[in-house]
C-alpha cells in the first residue's frame, strides 16, 4: 500500500464495469487466500461503511439531481472515510484486503461523464485518501459494444438513449484501459471473456508472490 | 460573484462564532433590502437545500466517529451543490442571496482543528464551487475569551475540556481575521460587542453601493 508506513497486509482491488465478473473472482480469490491461513476483508466502495452507506444512498436517491462536482465530494468522502476507518487498520493488522472497485472507477466513470476532468477526480481521491493505492489491482477487460451485441441477438435497432448508454460505456473501457496502461505495475488487465477458472488461475499467479 | 460570467445579484455571507449575532444581522438586513424592492434569498451552510440536509445530518450524528477528511469533503460536496442548485441561480435572476457561513467558516473551524491544512481546505471548497466568492463577507468578530469571561463571572475554574474548547475557538478568531486581513476587498469586519443598531447601519452603508 503506497503511502503508508506500516504495510504488513496486501491490498488487492477490482475493477471493470457491471457484469464483467468482479464479484465472482472476488470470492474465488477469497475462499483461495483464505485456505493459506491468512484472514480476508472483503469490502467495496461506495458503501464499504456505515457512513458509506449513508453517503451511497444520497448518490443513488439523488442521481441525476446532484451538482457533478457534489457527486464527485460524495464518493471522495466515502472513500477517505473507508480507507481511515477500514482498509488502513485492516493492513495495518497484516490482513488482505479485497475490495470492489476504488478511485480507479470514479476516475472512469466521473472522466467519461465528460462533465469533471478525470485527472482532477483522480487527484480529489488521492487527497481523500492522503495517496493510499493499492498493491494489485485486477482490470476485468470486457468490450460492452460486444456484451450487449451478444444480448441483442435478435438486431432490434438501438435507439437514442440506449445509443448514448453504448457511447458512455465505450468510454468507461478507455479510461479503464488508459489507467492500466499508465501504471503497469499495479494492474493485472485480463479479459474477462475467458474461463472462470483461467481468470482465477492468472490471478493467484500474479498474487501468490506477494502473499 | 467571482467565477460567474453573469453576476446580475449580489451574494452577502455572514461569518463569526456562536453567538455573534449573524443571525440577527442577516435578518435585519434582509428586511431592508426587501423594503428597497428587491429578492432576497436568505441561506446557509451546510444544509441549505435538500442534499445539505441530508449530508449535515451525516456529519452531524457521526461527528468524532468521521475521518477528518472524508469530513471535510462532505461539507465540501454540501457547498458544491448549494451554489451550484441555490445560489448560482438566483444570483443569475438578479436577487439578493444573503447567507449564514460559507467557505471562510470551513478554513477557519477545519483548519483550527488542526489536523487538516487550511489552504487545502479552502483549495477543496473553491473546487467544489468553481471559483465562487461573496461580493461581500461580514465578519462579526467577537473575542471568545471576553464571552465566556462574561458568562463565567462567578469564576469558577476551567476543567481541561474547557480550556482545549477556549484554545479552539481562539484560534477559530484568529484564522477568522487573518482571511479577512487576506481580502480586505471582500470582508467588512465589525465589532461584534457593538449595539446591533449600530453594526447593521454600518452592512447597510457598505452594502448601498452595491444595491
Amino acid at each position: 500500500m503506497t503511502g503508508s508506513a506500516v504495510a504488513a497486509g496486501l491490498w488487492v482491488t477490482f475493477e471493470g464495469g457491471d457484469g464483467s465478473g468482479k464479484t465472482t473472482q472476488a470470492a474465488l480469490l477469497q475462499e483461495w487466500i483464505e485456505g493459506t491461513g491468512r484472514t480476508v476483508v472483503r469490502t467495496r466502495e461506495p458503501g464499504g461503511t456505515e457512513v458509506g452507506v449513508l453517503v451511497r444512498d444520497i448518490v443513488l436517491h439523488h442521481r441525476g439531481d446532484i451538482a457533478p462536482r457534489a457527486e464527485a465530494l460524495l464518493y471522495a468522502a466515502d472513500r477517505a472515510h473507508h480507507v481511515e476507518t477500514l482498509v488502513r487498520p485492516a493492513l495495518d493488522r497484516g490482513e488482505v484486503v479485497i475490495q470492489d472497485r476504488y478511485l480507479d472507477s470514479s476516475v472512469a466513470y466521473q472522466g467519461a461523464g465528460r462533465v469533471l476532468d478525470a485527472g482532477e477526480v483522480r487527484d480529489l481521491s488521492l487527497w481523500a485518501t492522503g495517496g493510499a493505492l493499492p498493491d494489485v489491482t485486477v482490470l476485468l477487460d470486457l468490450d460492452p459494444g460486444a456484451a450487449r451485441a451478444r444480448l441483442d441477438a435478435d438486431d432490434k435497432p438501438f435507439d437514442r438513449l440506449e445509443s448514448e448508454k453504448a457511447d458512455f460505456h465505450a468510454r468507461v473501457r478507455e479510461a479503464f484501459l488508459a489507467l492500466a496502461a499508465a501504471e503497469p505495475g499495479r494492474f493485472l488487465v485480463l479479459d474477462a471473456t475467458r474461463p472462470i477458472d483461467e481468470l482465477a488461475a492468472d490471478i493467484r499467479r500474479r498474487l501468490q508472490p506477494l502473499l
